[in-house]
C-alpha cells in the first residue's frame, strides 16, 4: 500500500492583478506572464511546490476566466482536473481559501495544506523547499496556521507588516514566533522606524495549517463564509452558493483576528511581491547606465529607465527615470515613481469596455493562439497558430465565411460531412453556417491565415458543437 | 495669341530629412508628411505657388527614389512631366538648382524664377503671394537675386542669419536691402545679441531671381557646375552629368560669395523651417497643460508633452517636456531639447541597413499602398489597397506564389491569358512565374489580402511585363 502524503497545496491563481498593464490584460494577468523567467510566475510557483507536494495533493483556485489557459499547464503538471476550483466572478481570499481547505479536509481529514499566491517572485528554491518542509513539521501547527514573514530589506512602503510579540530572535526556530498584529501600508516615516524594529516583518502572503485548524478559523471569524462552503462536496458545487459570498481576504478575515498565529521568518527567498513596475524594476539587472533594455531599442544619453518591448524599433533620447512598455496595440510610458498609477489607466479602460483591458492582440487559446492582424469594415484577419496534434472545436458562423490559406505544416479540414487535407500554400473556403473543424494532425506547428468576411465579426458568432477543452 | 507668363517656380523636392524620423522615413521624407495640415508640406507648396505662377512653369527638382510619390502630385496640379527633374543622387541645392534654371532659360529666356524649398511651413498664404509678387517685380531684378529674410521673432540658435547694410528698414521697401553678409546658426549669447540688432534676419531658403541672373551668378561663383549643366537639353540629359557633379548648396556656393544680393524682409509669414520635432512642437496647438495629444491616448500628471500616434493606445504618467511619436514599426520618445539628435538614431539605422530607416510598414505606390501584416518563415501577408480605376504593373514572380482574397471591392485579374472579376469573400491564386496583374476597375476602393508563399519574398522579386507608371 502506498504511503499516505498529508501535505497539500492551495495555489492561488484568480487574481486579475491590473498593475502590468500593458503586459498584463483583466484576460491575461500577471501569474500567467513571463516578467523574469522564460516560464510564467503561475508555472514557476507550481514547480516549486511540486518538489514538496505531490501532484495529486495540489489544488488551484482560479477564475474561469482562465480556463483556457489553465489546462495546459495543470496537464503538464499531472495536476488532477478535479483540484481546479474555478470561481464564477472574483470573491478575494478568504472564500477561495475555505472552498479548497473543504474540499482538501473532504478527502483528507489530516491534511495540511499551504497556501501559495502564484504571481510573486521567489528566487531561492531551496531556501523556500526548506522553509515549507520546517512549516509542515512545526509542532505548533496542530492549533495553530503559520505565516511566513519576510525579513525587510528596506524600509518599503508597498508591503503590509506583521509584527511578532518577542524582540530575541533564535538562530534556529524550531516553534515560530506568536504574531502580535497586523500593520497596513506604513507611510515613509513609519516604514523607516519599523525598519530599524527587529519584530517587524513582511507578509509574505504565504501561509501553513491543519485543513482543520483552516477551517475552524473560517468558523470562528467569518461564519457566514464557512455555512456556504459546508455545502460543497465537490469543485463545481460552487456555481451554487459563489454569488451569495461577500467578498473579504483572508488577511482581513481570518489573520488579522485571530490568536493563533505563528510567524517563521523567511529570510533569503528572493522574493518580491512584483506589487507595481517599479518593484518588478527593482529586481531586474541593470547596465552600466542602469538601464534594462527587454526591446530592440537605441538609447542615447538616457540612463535608469527601463524599455520592454518585442515588436518595434525604440529610440530613447535624453530620457532618464522611465519605465517603457511596448505591446502591439498598447503603449505605456510612465516615471518610474507614478508606476502604480498604472491602475487609473486600466480602470478607465474598463470602464469604457476598451478591448485594451481584456486582451492582447495575440490571444492563447487551449489548442494554440490566434493573433488579429487588421481588420475592418467587411473583413478581419487573423493569423491562426494550431499547436501540434490540436483541434479547435468542430463548430459554426452564423454571420461570417472564412477564406484559410495555409502558410506552414499541413492542416485537416472538416467540412460539412467532407474531411481533406490543406498544406502550405493550399487555401480552402469555409461558407457561411457549415460546420467545420480545424485541426493540426502534426507533430509540428501549423499556421494559417484566416481572412473572415461578413458583417459581424466578433467571437461570439460561434456555435461549438464538438471541443477537446469542455468548452460547449 | 496667348500672353506669355515670364513666372516660373523650381520646387526643391529632393530633401531626405531625417529630423522627423519615425514619421517620415528616407523614401517618404518631410515634404509628403502632413504634418500640421491635411495636405502634406509638398503639396502646400505647389498649392502657394500655383497662385502666381501657371502650372506649367512649375518645375519641380527631386530624388529618383520619389518617383512613384511624384506623379499624383504633378497629375493633380497639372504639372508636365517635363517639368520634373530627378537626381540620381543628392547633390545639396545648387547643382538642383542650376539645373532647373538651365532647361527654364532653354524654355524663356526671360524667365523669372521663384526657388521655394518644399518642406516649410508657412501659413499666411496671402502675405506669401504679396511678397512674390513684389519680387517678381522689385527694379533691382535686372541684375541681382533677391532672397526672402524671415523676421525674427525670438533669438533662435537653430536658423541661420542674413545681415542687411542699412540700418533704416522702410514702411514699404519697393527696392529691397542690400545684403551685407550670412551668419551661420549662432551660439545662444550672439543669437540673444543679433535679436535686438534690426539688420539680422533669418534664411528662408526661399529667392527669386532671373533665370539670366541666376546662372551668370552660377557661371562666376561655381564655374565646374556651370560647364557640367551647359550640357543639358532636356532633363533625362541630367543622368549623363549628375554623376561628376559636386555636392554645395546654394547658400555657401553662390549666395555667401555674391555681391548682387537684396533682400526683401517677409514679416507675418507664419513661417517655420520645421527642422525639428521641437521646432513642429513650438507651432502646434496646446491644451491647458500645454500638451499636444494627436493620439489616441490616456495622460495623468503629465505636462508639456506631445505624442503623435495612429495606431495603438498610449498611456502617459507623470512625464515632462517629451515628445513621442509612435508608428506601426517604430517608437521615438526623446526629451524636447534633445529632438535633433534622432539625426543619430537615424545614421545608426543607415549604417545597419534597418528598414525602418527606408520605409514604413505601409508603403504607397503610384496605384494605391500595401501594408506588410506580418511576415514569417516561407510567408508573408499583406493588405493592398488599390485607388479607383488604377492597377498595378502587369508582373510576374520567380520565387513566389499569391492567394488573394477580396476583402472589400471588386477585383480585375489578369493571370496568363484569362482576364476576370473576383468580387469581396472570393479569392483567387497566382501560381509561381504567371503574368499577372491586379486592377481596380471600379470607381470605389479595392482591399485584398495577400499572402504570399515561398522561400524569398523580398519586393525585388518581381519581373514588370507592362506598367502605367513607367517603372519597367
Amino acid at each position: 500500500m502506498k504511503k499516505i502524503n498529508h501535505n497539500f497545496a492551495v495555489v492561488l491563481a484568480g487574481g486579475q492583478g491590473s498593475r502590468f498593464w500593458p503586459l498584463s490584460r483583466s484576460l491575461e494577468p500577471k501569474q500567467f506572464l513571463s516578467l523574469l523567467t522564460s516560464n510564467s510566475l503561475f508555472h514557476n510557483t507550481l514547480s516549486r511546490i511540486k518538489a514538496i507536494v505531490p501532484s495529486r495533493n495540489i489544488f488551484v483556485v482560479t477564475s474561469q476566466l482562465y480556463f483556457p489557459e489553465i489546462f495546459s499547464y495543470t496537464s503538464e503538471f499531472k495536476i488532477p482536473r478535479a483540484n481546479v476550483i474555478f470561481e464564477t466572478e472574483a470573491k478575494n481570499t478568504a472564500p477561495s481559501i475555505a472552498v479548497a481547505c473543504r474540499l482538501i479536509s473532504l478527502a483528507d481529514p489530516e491534511a495540511k495544506i499551504a497556501v501559495l499566491p502564484s504571481d510573486h517572485l521567489i528566487r531561492n528554491q531551496r531556501r523556500f523547499n526548506r522553509l515549507l518542509d520546517d512549516a509542515f513539521s512545526l509542532p505548533g501547527l496542530k492549533n495553530n496556521l503559520v505565516i511566513f514573514g519576510i525579513l525587510p530589506d528596506y524600509p518599503a512602503t508597498g508591503y503590509g507588516y506583521i509584527k511578532i510579540k518577542t524582540q530575541k530572535l533564535k538562530a534556529k526556530s524550531r516553534t515560530g514566533y506568536s504574531v502580535e498584529r497586523f500593520i497596513e501600508k506604513p507611510d515613509n516615516k513609519k516604514a523607516r522606524m519599523i525598519f530599524k524594529d527587529k519584530r517587524y516583518f513582511w507578509n509574505s502572503g504565504i501561509f501553513v495549517g491543519y485543513a482543520g485548524v483552516f477551517l475552524d478559523e473560517i468558523k470562528r471569524n467569518i461564519p457566514g463564509l464557512y455555512r456556504s462552503i459546508s455545502k460543497l462536496y465537490e469543485p463545481k458545487d460552487i456555481n451554487n452558493i459563489w454569488k451569495g459570498i461577500k467578498p473579504v481576504s483572508f488577511d482581513c478575515g481570518v489573520l488579522e483576528k485571530t490568536n493563533n498565529l505563528l510567524m517563521i521568518p523567511a529570510s533569503n527567498l528572493g522574493w518580491s511581491d512584483l506589487g507595481t513596475w517599479a518593484s518588478l524594476d527593482k529586481v531586474l539587472p541593470k547596465d552600466k547606465f542602469t538601464n534594462t533594455i527587454n526591446a530592440d531599442a537605441i538609447t542615447f544619453g538616457s540612463k535608469n529607465i527601463t524599455v520592454f518591448g518585442k515588436n518595434r524599433l525604440i529610440a530613447c533620447l535624453g530620457l532618464e527615470n522611465l519605465i517603457i512598455v511596448d505591446t502591439p496595440d498598447a503603449l505605456l510610458i510612465t516615471r518610474k515613481d507614478k508606476s502604480e498609477e498604472v491602475k487609473k489607466v486600466v480602470e478607465r479602460l474598463k470602464r469604457s469596455k476598451r478591448e485594451e483591458y481584456y486582451l492582447h492582440k495575440t490571444v492563447k487559446r487551449p489548442w494554440g493562439r490566434y493573433t488579429v492582424l487588421d481588420k475592418g469594415p467587411g473583413f478581419k484577419i487573423k493569423l491562426v497558430e494550431v499547436a501540434p496534434q490540436k483541434a479547435l472545436s468542430l463548430q459554426r458562423h452564423t454571420h461570417r465565411s472564412e477564406h484559410w490559406v495555409v502558410v506552414e505544416g499541413r492542416a485537416k479540414i472538416t467540412k460539412g460531412r467532407r474531411v481533406y487535407y490543406v498544406d502550405a500554400n493550399q487555401s480552402t473556403y469555409i461558407p457561411l453556417r457549415y460546420a467545420h473543424r480545424l485541426q493540426n494532425p502534426t507533430n509540428y506547428p501549423l499556421k494559417i491565415v484566416e481572412v473572415q468576411s461578413g458583417e459581424y465579426l466578433e467571437e461570439d458568432d460561434i456555435t461549438r458543437l464538438r471541443d477537446d477543452f469542455s468548452r460547449i
